[in-house]
């Protein structure tokens, strides 16, 4: 592609001292009101008494930790109206995916006088980063990406998915402090990790990928290859868990400049059917299209599979399976899924929802595909 | 480097209609009054009727391109005055370093009231971007990477150097359009892609250098290693021109982040004894310095040796020969400098204002060694 678009970033620090560092950013610009949302996780491990310990009466402090799961559009909207009757000058998101989205609408939304209902799906202009209250993401886990992005998913009330989005939901600044990781159980570093791969691969290889995103795609694979199985097999590696984050953060940059791809198609359908980690639903789906999106040879691919060592593009599929076995992730998806088939996923498949993602795709993947996808996924 | 610091960056976009872009661009923003800082060259070979013919009677145009060489205090301040009496609402930079250097500190004072000089040294705040009218730059010359940085360097009324600097002064965007960079002769081609060589090689390598910079520094090396020698043969090449307006962009987003080192100490005070393209002094020193910077047989030096397809670290040096013989680089500076020698060159190597880069590199450059290097310059 002889053009392409690199949109701009907010300022990213990998650092030893997050918390630290965050809470001296604040204070610089003269917050005194900071409202932090956090994983509930962290919020009842210590979290509170962290921030009070760094805190040197600079800060009146409110830790809102009160959701779970993906962010619903009453969460954030509950979250957005606590911060503001906080009178918050400052927010701190701290946690996966959903925590960091929830704090990237909130500190958009805050300051407007409207709820978040007015921002989804571009229905109103955002704000610019200048008149919103300064931000800061700390990410726990390493997969989403989020802090690299400017989308933000929540569920509408209709079940269906929406988002609020545009630069201005960028953070000021993310931080990426490998100790807000290590207590990531192996799973979980697992599957989060795979997403960040998946991002990257589809990134690196979809019918919209360029040069741009490339850089930030095969950075991230190439990272993940080496760091994953380390900071699956010693969590506390913290040069490991750096790499990871930064892996996370560079597959969100090059998803958000390119987006994804059939594997996210499969994942996204499946979370609408039964609750299921966004990582494991996903790695399971690249393993399975792998062969697919593999058998389109394109130049692209060939430097994404080198990206992750292998030089033979027919061997990427069963290369792929050796990694997610070192990874020690089970095939298989929770036991809630049981009562599902291929039938139930084809109608959200072929859903309006889902197409862009499917289109994405450097090969069209017709309905039979889709359904053979399915019943590899389902039975 | 465990923990490193990696700034935001502006919007890019690779493009092959970059003017035609950037008049909608300031359109889309409501512009009226454009003003265009523009290299005199450019000024003087069509650029106001390629303006005039994408224009449709959007705007009214102010070409400003009376100045010379490198930004002068006094030059910066006539073109912001100028701007300011035009009441600006758009500020459109196109040239090489110096243009995107004035346009820059252009549309950052324009709105304040104040002159440029209040803002030299970072004496005064600069004012956030969101409420300075949209600025776009266009290079035409591919080395200096300008567009990428947030420093932007001036002669002060004392002959000194002064800088304003800070990421306010980065733009809304950057256009990387190849037909900009085709009329440039090839050894301005040569000089100027040698720069961005130099700049990446050095961050990727210098006492500063970590893996956020390394990610852009590298991808600079290896795209000036396979396009720039092809640009300098095909002038007309829109993909090797493409690709080497990424390496600047890439290089000078390296050095932004951790600095240049040795080779630059010497080019910046070469330049202080006559007048000298910034882009062969900084060739003909990183040859001569060259071997003493590979002796530090650092990880970092083999990374970017490899980047630039070499894998014996010793081999360094007489490969970067044979590339710039292949650029057809004549090792010798403007005759202006036949009655200098190195005893005329150490005071200022051994100035404040050039300390830094010389502390940047690697390995420490002894007087003896300084007083080498300048020999093998200057005789």
């Amino acid at each position: 592609m002889s053009e392409f678009k690199v949109a701009g970033t907010s300022d990213i620090e990998v650092t030893r001292k997050g918390l630290s560092r965050a809470l001296d950013y604040f204070a610089e610009r003269g917050c005194c009101q900071l409202f932090v949302l956090s994983d509930p996780f962290l919020a009842s491990n210590g979290l509170a008494s962290q921030i009070k310990e760094l805190n040197q009466n600079r800060f009146q402090i409110f830790i809102y930790s009160d959701f779970s799961g993906e962010p619903k559009l009453a969460s954030v909207q509950d979250a957005m109206m606590a911060a503001r009757n906080f009178a918050a000058d400052g927010v701190l998101g701290i946690g996966g995916g959903s925590s960091l989205d929830m704090a990237k609408i909130v500190k958009t939304c805050m300051n407007t006088g409207q709820g978040v209902a007015d921002f989804v799906m571009q229905a109103n202009p955002l704000p610019p980063l200048s008149v919103q209250v300064p931000s800061v993401l700390i990410p726990t886990t390493a997969g989403t990406g989020s802090e690299a992005s400017g989308t933000n998913i929540l569920a509408l009330e209709n079940g269906n998915k929406g988002w609020v989005s545009g630069p201005e939901t960028r953070p000021n600044l993310a931080l990426l402090d490998p100790h807000f990781t290590t207590s990531l159980p192996a799973n979980l570093t697992a599957w989060t990790g795979m997403d960040a791969l998946v991002h990257a691969f589809e990134a690196a290889t979809n019918r919209y990928t360029h040069q741009g995103a490339q850089l930030y795609a095969h950075q991230a694979i190439r990272l993940t290859l080496h760091a994953l199985p380390e900071a699956v097999r010693s969590p506390d590696k913290l040069d490991a868990r750096t790499d990871m984050l930064l892996a996370s953060y560079y597959a969100g940059r090059a998803i958000h400049l390119c987006s994804t791809s059939i594997a996210h198609a499969l994942s996204h359908a499946l979370a609408t059917l039964a609750p299921v980690s966004h990582g494991l639903a996903t790695a399971l789906a690249f393993e399975i299209t792998l062969p697919f999106i593999v058998s389109a040879q394109t130049k692209e691919m060939q430097s994404a599979a080198a990206a992750f060592g292998v030089s033979q593009l027919s061997a990427m599929p069963s290369v792929l399976t050796q990694f997610m076995d070192r990874l020690g992730i089970e095939r298989h998806l929770p036991e809630a899924f049981n009562k599902y088939s291929a039938e139930d996923l084809m109608p959200v498949l072929l859903s309006d929802e889902i197409r862009p993602m499917r289109e994405a795709c450097v090969k069209y993947a017709s309905e039979q595909q889709l359904f053979d996808f399915s019943m590899a996924l389902l039975g």
